[in-house]
């Protein structure tokens, strides 16, 4: 395990090289050794990073333990409830805490995508989660930070790692509390093997990845209750038709810009929705799945006639590069 | 021929009951007879109407039929020189008037379509046309509008019909010119026949249809020369891998949203194109072709390679309806 703070350092442990049973084993019992008898705290998104993070945390320190599932009202449908439920299943207690109104009113009036970005973490680590911090008596926050995060941080291509020390906030001397990242050397693939033997269900190791600013990444311009609602509807629709088909990673994104529809006979302007679903088996690359037209056809039907104002829907078809998985 | 104004009352000339050379006689007569021995002019933008509507007037006036192709800053690479170039074939002496800036200079900040749309077409009339009108001292503008335009602006799906009436315009009083319209009785099919037999080259007649606004239609947001040039760089892409298909309609469109992507390692936002490409036969209702990956694939690497600052290139898959052939 490493704490946060460096990143050059940080020695990769490769899939081949991994011995999961003995990852666990030294994972949990330096997460005890550390904290000792303090508490610690996660916050759970229900990817598989923070899952299996949890889980390590959970063996290491019992009821020290808090983990907490924070709503921050840019979910997908039902999310929230379904991962407290399957942790129920795994004998986690995750606490769901309602902060719709709290990210909302931090994202007002915003476009700007890195201005989106930092109101929601700042929304999550000023307002949310530094209070749960403070009642819970927590010294040590788990986090599911992975070896792809701190390169692509490098690289300057993504800024999800360390996200603390990038606003400026020493958390120690800002909240009182340590930051562990018990996954910094391991890529998605091995994490993956992880979950498997802490019996994390499939469908949280074999899902596709989640941005961290959730469905808020998926809305191009003011990210509002009805927009996300809008963007929400689209994404169930694009999950339920192409989650069978084992692409890498398949969304919905709503445009700000406004085109030409007909409604009712008339001409009128109205959203337009991209779908994008991606091959790749590391992120790095990828390139749009060669769905079938039936397929397209079909996602593009069902969104305009469910989704109230859009119009117009269109497929991704560049790779990445020059692409990104996701538009924001 | 009916003279423009009325629209309820025109009856539709269908392609079955067309005697095609007995319609040239006597739309060629019907002008002769109501210019006499004054003054008729028309500009020509390169589609089948206003080509047909070109030949007929050289036929019936002569000399005394002058025609005019503006050049707005808003069309294809070449498409200007190419079509003059074309009418000096057929006998026909066609000025090229240069007003890019004209047209630019009323653009510049408009974002909303209809006034962008307003502003090409005020450009036209008032700045552009009106002098040339008087210059020629014409009494007469031949148009192009045909049925299915009629129809659409009674059905309020286009607003391309009598514009100068739309605008407030009678164009008698403020320009002293009379609108002539021989095709308003011809839906673009029967139009078709009419070329042929006046001799206009298939590639006239047998173009998909391009917008009165130009690439003006096909960019997002503002109107600049830099913006245009990125979408005529799309537009010339998509003709040259698609053309040959046999697509009713295929086009680019510069979205104003930005989305990421990476250069050079780095992420970094960049501009997105949208591809449609129509299966139809008569502009009503229409549906997405079902190009090959290869194909989808090609244009998003020609697009992205080919274009500074383009990341991003998306292919339509709506239906019209609820999608409309273009964009704005």
């Amino acid at each position: 395990m490493q704490e946060g703070g460096g990143t050059m350092e940080i020695r990769e442990i490769r899939l081949e090289e991994l011995d999961v049973e003995r990852f666990i084993t030294e994972e949990v019992e330096e997460i005890s050794s550390v904290v000792a008898d303090g508490v610690a705290i996660s916050a759970l998104s229900g990817g598989v990073d923070s899952s299996v993070v949890t889980m390590l945390a959970h063996r290491a320190l019992g009821d020290r333990f808090k983990t907490y599932f924070i709503d921050n009202g840019l979910m997908r449908d039902g999310e929230p409830e379904h991962i407290v439920s399957l942790f129920k299943d795994l004998g986690v207690t995750v606490q769901l805490i309602h902060a719709e109104r709290t990210f909302f009113d931090a994202l007002r009036g915003r476009t700007d995508p890195e201005e989106k970005r930092e109101a929601i973490t700042r929304s999550f680590y000023r307002d949310v989660f530094g209070d749960l911090v403070r009642q819970a008596g927590a010294k040590y926050l788990l986090q599911g930070t992975n070896y792809t995060d701190v390169e692509e941080t490098v690289a300057g291509i993504k800024r999800q790692h360390n996200i603390l020390a990038q606003l400026g906030i020493d958390p120690e001397e800002m909240y009182g509390y340590r930051v562990l990242e018990p996954l910094v050397q391991l890529r998605k693939s091995a994490i993956r093997e992880v979950a498997k033997v802490l019996h994390i269900p499939q469908e949280i190791w074999n899902r596709p990845p989640f941005p961290g600013p959730a469905l808020a990444a998926r809305v191009i311009g003011e990210v509002t209750p009805e927009r996300v609602r809008i963007v929400r509807n689209a994404t169930s629709i694009v999950e339920q038709e192409l989650s069978h088909r084992g692409a890498f990673q398949y969304l919905a994104i709503l445009h700000e810009d406004k085109v030409t529809g007909v409604r009712g006979g008339k001409r009128d302007y109205g959203l337009q929705i991209e779908v994008r679903c991606w091959e790749s088996t590391d992120a790095k690359t990828g390139s749009p799945t060669r769905l079938p037209y039936d397929v397209l056809g079909r996602l593009a039907e069902r969104i305009t006639a469910e989704t109230p104002g859009v119009v117009s829907v269109t497929y991704n078809i560049t790779k990445k590069p020059p692409s990104t998985i996701e538009a924001l």
